[in-house]
């Protein structure tokens, strides 16, 4: 999905909400157990329950990689059901030497080698340029650069500063955008701290963010869209507990919907009040 | 495998070589397209040749992920084949929030959940201690975290240097070294800049240091010995393309044979150079 077309979803969803798949078998609803496969059955209802006030999922990888190759045969059902109004995201934190990097782009772009077509993947960039650049040689993807995380050891050493107080995460957002544009390029940050927006949109003013936190992680939305939003709107939040753990029970599904709904409220709400919609 | 024991194997092998499986089904001999599991097969052969002279493998995950369920399907039969003599890493470069690393962690440490049973696994350290903490809970498990990578983009990030010309890599070291112990931790460290290793050893006196970048990437074996060793060893050289690519044709094990052979015979004259042997 290119840029042009997620702005335009989100303006037609009046959201610009990311659903977070991290489907784990011990906090699903136990009735789902039972089915044959029970984290594809969990993400069916979700994303069905879901579909018209997201503008994005995001499978965390690491939930489906744990179960080997079960896992792995879920996230490929999983990525054959999502729709194509939603921009896809394989939220893996890959990132490796040049040639390596080119088969995790291979892993999650084509799908004709690994049954996965994923429209972008989150990179970690601690190894520079050849790490990033083969996720950019895909036309039409898009890699999500880890730039200012919402965790506790965020700080441990994405602050590290240099002699002009400039931080490692400012490092990051200017380097990584010499290396494509904010048409194949997108940053995570962390809705935790909304006035880091004000700095990130000194460094990426048109660039889309891909923001964790809010919600369970304790970020405000209202912050995030004061500080962050730009003219194209800009965010894609993500929300996953607070969603797809709504219920244990037989509504699950009904549930999360409900608080997908509260959130694609807010955010038209957010998209009035900055002029986008 | 605990760190008396790899050193044991050291002692007894007369080798720190850690063979590569980076198996890329464009660059195995032909005749081998036709088995049933090729990347198996070809590992399987490697596996044989080499394990007596070497005493780590290092199956590079991206190689089997981009290939989906089959290449997992690979990676899990390889890795039940590993030898007990020999320490296993999963060269993954993970890394997340700690509730994802925990998952991560299950994927490559626990084969009741996943299928898979490495030593260790290599992580990248942007987001901090709950990225890399998780892995640490597993009694007689592995991190190996990236501080300084032989790639050509290494420099964009690992270089950034504080106020008081402190770098990166050192911060990661410094900080790391804090959440775990030289039982439980590695570094990643490029080979190509041998003096390198004496700022690394000034921060890591005691960690084991996995090496990469000897060989098809131009580091030199006796640099890395003269700056990196320490009265343990401490060092896992790795070699991939120089031995599991010595040739395309049905020579290929004993040509990677040779290659191993030539690599553990430098290795043993510096080990008994260093008095550890």
């Amino acid at each position: 999905m290119n840029k042009q077309t997620l702005i335009e979803q989100i303006k037609s969803k009046k959201s610009f909400l990311c659903v977070g798949l991290d489907t784990d078998l011990t906090k699903i609803p136990e009735h789902l157990l039972a089915e044959e496969d029970p984290i594809f059955a969990f993400n069916k209802a979700i994303i069905e329950a879901t579909e018209d006030l997201c503008v994005a999922y995001k499978p965390n990888i690491a939930f489906y990689e744990c179960y080997g190759i079960k896992g792995w045969e879920a996230l490929r059902k999983t990525s054959e059901i999502l729709p194509k109004s939603c921009f896809s995201i394989a939220d893996a934190k890959r990132g490796d030497i040049g040639n390596t990097s080119k088969m995790y782009a291979q892993a999650f772009f084509n799908p004709e080698v690994s049954g996965l077509d994923f429209d972008s993947i989150t990179i970690a960039p601690y190894m520079g340029e050849d790490s990033v650049t083969p996720f950019l040689d895909f036309p039409g993807k898009w890699a999500i650069v880890l730039a200012l995380t919402s965790n506790q050891g965020s700080l441990d050493f994405q602050n590290f500063s240099n002699a002009q107080g400039k931080q490692l995460f400012e490092e990051v957002l200017d380097k990584v955008k010499t290396w494509g544009s904010d048409e194949n390029l997108m940053y995570v940050v962390g809705a935790t701290r909304g006035e880091a927006f004000l700095k990130i949109r000194e460094h990426a003013p048109d660039h889309f963010l891909l923001v964790p936190g809010v919600g369970a992680q304790g970020g405000s939305l209202a912050d995030v869209c004061q500080y962050g939003m730009n003219k194209d709107c800009g965010l894609l939040v993500n929300s996953t507990r607070g969603i797809i753990y709504a219920s244990k029970g037989t509504d699950f599904a009904e549930r999360a919907r409900a608080e997908a709904l509260k959130l694609q409220q807010e955010m038209q709400a957010q998209l009035e009040l900055h002029g986008i919609i």
